[in-house]
């Protein structure tokens, strides 16, 4: 069975730094106990040896799901974000659409569900730019963000618990936005400064390119 | 006493797409009990009411650090990184220094001590360039990153569990490597991406954004 879990870690390629490595002391895991679980996320600890060979408990937060997230471009170079109160950090929160795909799903059928439910879009074009593990310390949370063009509205469906704004803004006033601090979700910030990128160094197409870098 | 979150959630600006927002049903918290709590994470439970009036019980994880990221750019354009196993993801991970910085500690010092610690590195300009919630549909973690240049060499003190690795590279190597999915670790990532899109603003000095794009 397909797990996007095993995918996202068998296609991680290594730096052109480290190509041949010298055998480097890895962090060993000597059991697994779930110390919590519900629906989106399993805690677990686990006695376990450091790299230095020092003995450790480690716990880990690791997610039911993996984060889907996607941009939505427009061919006059403005992007749709989504709004909504985010129970955590008790805010309100302006991001692109994006979710939890369960690891038995095709990644992209999930970032195409949040597109559609909380945006109202479908894509014709979808383009992956960014793998992302987002807390790599304390959770194996990993996450795969897109780029989407060739936009065409329908019905929206939104989760029974969300409420959702929805603004649609030139690309590099969420630029400006990103830079004051006042979008601040990673998956958003990291896929909108990898959206720039891609347009400076012609990495999709040119008219795309120059309707996002437009500030006028 | 200082709460570096207090900090960080205090100064979020409003986008400016959002100025005058209508009134908008939040989330709400009916109590919290710590279901697991160690010196890294705490796990909280609550009974809630979602904006639409439903009732929920939400579970956060909430790191009991800050985290603080930095990426420290030479005057020729490279970048220093640091290579560590990781426990969660049972990987090997390329990264800017990063770490923990408790919550009563002004996160630049912690910033300050990983460059340090890490990477043997302390730097004569710091410049704060991100602010990101890593997670924030089921965890409230913080992070500021940071660039830094003017750097000097300081005796390394590296934490009793971690085995580093150093690595010098072009910024555009840095790049590659972030588009080829070989470099996953968000802050870097996110960090990175920012660097590239100041250094194409002219955000940062002319000096640097120069040696930072040279790719021969």
């Amino acid at each position: 069975m397909m797990d996007s879990r095993d995918d996202f870690d068998a296609n991680r390629p290594v730096p052109v730094w480290d190509q041949n490595p010298p055998a480097r002391p890895t962090w060993k895991s000597d059991g697994e106990t779930t110390v919590f679980e519900n629906p989106w996320m399993r805690v677990t600890s686990h006695p376990a040896t450091a790299p230095t060979g020092a003995p450790a408990t480690y716990v880990v937060m690791r997610p039911q799901n993996l984060a889907a997230g996607v941009l939505p471009i427009h061919a006059d170079g403005t992007v749709t974000l989504v709004g909504q109160a985010r129970f955590p950090l008790a805010n309100y929160s302006w991001e692109m659409p994006e979710g939890g795909a369960p690891y038995d799903e095709d990644p992209l059928e999930g970032a195409k569900r949040e597109l559609a439910e909380e945006a109202g879009l479908a894509a014709g074009t979808w383009r992956e730019v960014l793998r992302m593990e987002l807390s790599n310390s304390v959770t194996d949370e990993r996450c795969i963000c897109w780029l989407a063009w060739d936009l065409a509205e329908v019905d929206k469906a939104p989760d029974p618990t969300e409420v959702i704004a929805l603004a649609r803004v030139p690309f590099m006033t969420l630029m400006r936005e990103i830079d004051r601090g006042a979008v601040r979700d990673s998956l958003t910030v990291a896929t909108a400064l990898r959206a720039y990128h891609m347009a400076k160094e012609a990495l999709i197409p040119g008219w795309l390119a120059h309707a996002m870098l437009t500030r006028v």
